[in-house]
């Protein structure tokens, strides 16, 4: 079985209810918002690359008021158009080849081409899970044009195929996106977890806003072929997993905090042992990666975590805010539970 | 059998001619010189710490020109005085008790101390093998003293239970020490391999000669003992060695370099993924990086390796000198074949 007729055959079974109606506005707009999402434990390698599987499950946590709001709408011409933050995104730029590729998963063959309207108020592309809240938010905005009452679930699975962390964009809070076992992926989507943390704080810091050299999709899958470390990866994950709930469970900070820069650490450790090498630190990311060790050290808990890109995001509770930011002035610092 | 009575049997048995003269001057003073070596493989973690037995082989160039000078004699205090470029150490200091302590291992007990005197042309506890040299030149320097004729090989062995790397430092060109399976480490030694390279250099990168913050002989206990990933490398190290080899028999220096460059950065993966982390990176040796991986993709053939130390060790032909010195003016060339 092709992996197309996969997809459609997955997308068929979570709309038994509406087979006809899979590509009828029922309204003149549909709207859909995700928040972006900051994995403590990260998804890095996939089992299926078309299906974007994961090799393991991850956790994330949610940043409430940042991500992007998608409006979409049928349009009479024979492309999609897209624009991001009033912008219209030139039509062969991979991003919406990529958007476009994505939406032929589902529409009926050449027609149902779509008027795209996405605003996010993160940088795009460097790091910051652009693709993931992008691709959350479309597929919401799908199911609202469409009416296609799909549950979270079903639309985590759905967004998952656009890009693999957006499975885990559907939440606030602390959200796990399980691997799965089955090849059609209707195993592997995001739920959230039942833990809340009111004092808990991300702060971003952003040491650049240039899109990143090389994407993560690509990254990730030289690391899964060229790097030998990479074979030790599910086991990181696992142990790091169990901690993080039992951190949560017990209300650990330090446990929490230690964990997630580990795991991001090690992420990039899988990164820099491919080859040719993968490497998202920039000076300053490691100057502010000494700066957070040489505070802690000092007796600030104050920890990290890194995606694919040069940006670092702090994890520290509310009652060191004032330190933090003493520290990193330009520091963007949000509230998880809110 | 404790480990200071493995280390006097195997002392004894390489002296075996002359157990009476073991520490006898034959002369007023002792000379040794050796120089200081970068691996291409690197050395990172022990299977014996006191014995210094490393997990894997490992292998080496020497910069024939950079190392360590000492002279010994005996003298009549009942403490070792040592003095490093022309500077007394501080009695307790760690280098001085190391020191000590390694020369406990062979001497009569409580007789026998020495005036050592060293003299390096490299930075101290920098990355730069100092300490490599520093005890490769010491045993030279007492086989000299003491008359013991021990060939290299044995000369070898007995550097090695005062620093790991030591055992390469007897030699110009490329080394292999194998790791060997004995307990006793008698088969754990240096040995020359015949190939020669003469259009290759090396370009010493320093960003800093302020002390390591982190000693390699810790750093190295920890990743063992903490990182998840370092499973994974004696599975690198046993596929580097091979391809190094093989590089050397058919000249090809990309795949030298770029196999040595991977193999650093493999090393400090592990350390990245190690807890509390273990970062040698600086802000100055990721720009470095990054503008060596620049270079290559517009066509350079310049390669970098990095040991426990921010500095970079640069890899390149002589064909490529000028455009090297112009990237990085202040590189320090070492011609390795002359």
């Amino acid at each position: 079985m092709k992996k197309s007729d996969v997809i459609r055959a997955v997308f068929h079974s979570l709309l038994q209810e509406a087979p006809n109606k899979v590509w009828q506005p029922q309204h003149e707009k549909g709207l859909g918002f995700a928040p972006t999402n900051i994995a403590l434990c990260k998804y890095w390698g996939k089992r299926d690359i078309e299906l974007n599987l994961p090799m393991t499950s991850s956790l994330s946590i949610a940043l409430p008021d940042k991500g992007a709001l998608t409006s979409v709408s049928l349009h009479d011409q024979s492309y999609d158009r897209i624009i991001l933050n009033d912008q219209e995104v030139v039509r062969d730029s991979a991003f919406a080849v990529r958007t476009s590729q994505f939406l032929d998963l589902f529409r009926p063959q050449k027609t149902g081409y779509l008027q795209i309207d996405i605003k996010m108020n993160i940088p795009v592309a460097a790091g910051l899970a652009s693709s993931a809240c992008g691709f959350a938010s479309l597929v919401s905005a799908l199911n609202d044009l469409f009416d296609w009452k799909l549950k979270k679930q079903s639309l985590s699975i759905l967004a998952r195929l656009g890009s693999g962390s957006a499975a885990r964009s559907f939440w606030n809070g602390f959200v796990e996106w399980y691997a799965g076992v089955r090849p059609d992926g209707m195993d592997s989507f995001g739920e959230p977890l039942a833990f809340e943390w009111p004092e808990l704080c991300v702060g971003i810091l952003t040491m650049s806003e240039v899109e990143k050299p090389i994407s993560s999709r690509e990254a990730m899958q030289r690391t899964v072929n060229s790097s030998l470390l990479y074979g030790s990866w599910p086991k990181k994950v696992a142990q790091d997993l169990a901690i993080l709930k039992q951190a949560m469970q017990v209300t650990n900070f330090p446990l929490l905090g230690g964990t997630a820069e580990s795991n991001a650490l090690t992420m990039h450790a899988t990164m820099l042992s491919s080859w040719p090498p993968v490497c998202y630190f920039m000076p300053e990311t490691i100057a502010a990666m000494h700066k957070i060790w040489k505070s802690r050290k000092e007796g600030l808990e104050l920890y990290f975590t890194q995606d694919a890109g040069p940006n670092l995001k702090l994890l520290f509770l509310e009652q060191d805010k004032e330190q933090v930011q003493q520290l990193f002035p330009s520091v963007d610092i949000v509230k998880v539970f809110e």
